[in-house]
């Protein structure tokens, strides 16, 4: 048997009951840590599960940020220093990631009071987290303001991608889930992938 | 050891091996299928791999689709009818849906190409997908042209849910990996999830 919920129903439920079911019902993501570091050269690491793909050539992702009507560190880093890292999360420090998203006072670096690693490379002035294993170096490239409820898209420019030496293959192929990038649902709920099928280019 | 990729390394690569690695570096992403219908009330259905979270209430969804310099039948038909389905790929499913993203002709019905079931319910014109277990009416909010790379950020407001009875504890809580909700890594390849540990809500 099914159950229809309409927007009556969603409207009426507690708050907490609706923010968990509906995060979840947008399906499985990525996990991923975004490094920044603010004027005063403070680092900052945030979890994150909106990492999205906006194009290939020139490389850009996205993510989505929720109002800046609470301290958003991340935001206010990004536009400040045009620099950020997206860090895979992984099976051996999801733990960690996930208490990066407590409201620690700005200035905190969630890698001290997390136990992640912050690491530098190639003169990228962001903070990578070392026991990531796909890291992602990007400059700030555009932001749009969502009006329906003011969250807002961010978006930057791949400059640097870290990936382990092999772990690529010859048409491109990589495998996260031999690497253990971690799945997240909603806000709390971690997997991990296991491997179903590579299909074919789809052709009518 | 790690490999250091700049962006001059990727624009010098082969356009496929690009797009096949740089998709999948965005991590994991749920499997989605969209429904809706044309001015002649043909239904098409496409696959998506980018269904985001946009805000809880009320509650609103958003993709990203590709620049519209070829035909995009699922762009041209939400903005004419204002209306969306979002169904979940599942295990039993997954290789019709991967069907779908071949490039029929305008009017062709994915549905009756790709094997899958057109469903009507309560009232909502857009087609939804019988065989999906979570399935969602959207009528079209907002659309954002992103200046970088002309792609399109599309979001719509969540009007029905429809999942199985019993799937939803008392706290909100979905477990989508028993449903069997899809996971999509890049264009082509396909996981379930393995479900590790649910966290509580962090504080410093």
């Amino acid at each position: 048997m099914a159950r229809l919920i309409d927007s009556n129903e969603m409207a009426s439920w507690d708050k907490y009951y609706r923010i968990n079911l509906l995060n979840k019902l947008s399906g499985f993501k990525s996990a991923c840590l975004i490094g920044t570091y603010d004027s005063h050269k403070n680092p900052n690491l945030a979890l994150f599960n909106s990492v999205m793909h906006i194009g290939a050539n020139p490389y850009y992702l996205g993510f989505i940020l929720r109002p800046t009507t609470v301290e958003r560190h991340t935001y206010e880093n990004i536009k400040s220093t045009n620099q950020f890292t997206i860090n895979h999360v992984n099976s051996s420090i999801y733990q960690q990631s996930h208490q990066t998203s407590a409201k620690y006072e700005k200035g905190v670096s969630e890698f001290n009071t997390c136990n992640l690693d912050e690491e530098y490379i190639d003169g990228f002035k962001a903070p990578f987290v070392k026991e990531s294993k796909v890291k992602l170096a990007l400059t700030f490239a555009e932001e749009q303001l969502i009006r329906t409820n003011q969250t807002r898209l961010i978006i930057g420019k791949v400059e640097k991608i870290i990936l382990p030496e092999d772990s690529v293959e010859t048409n491109g192929d990589i495998r996260l889930d031999l690497l253990e990038s971690t799945i997240v649902n909603g806000l709390d709920t971690y997997f991990k992938a296991y491997f179903l099928e590579k299909l074919e280019f789809a052709r009518p």
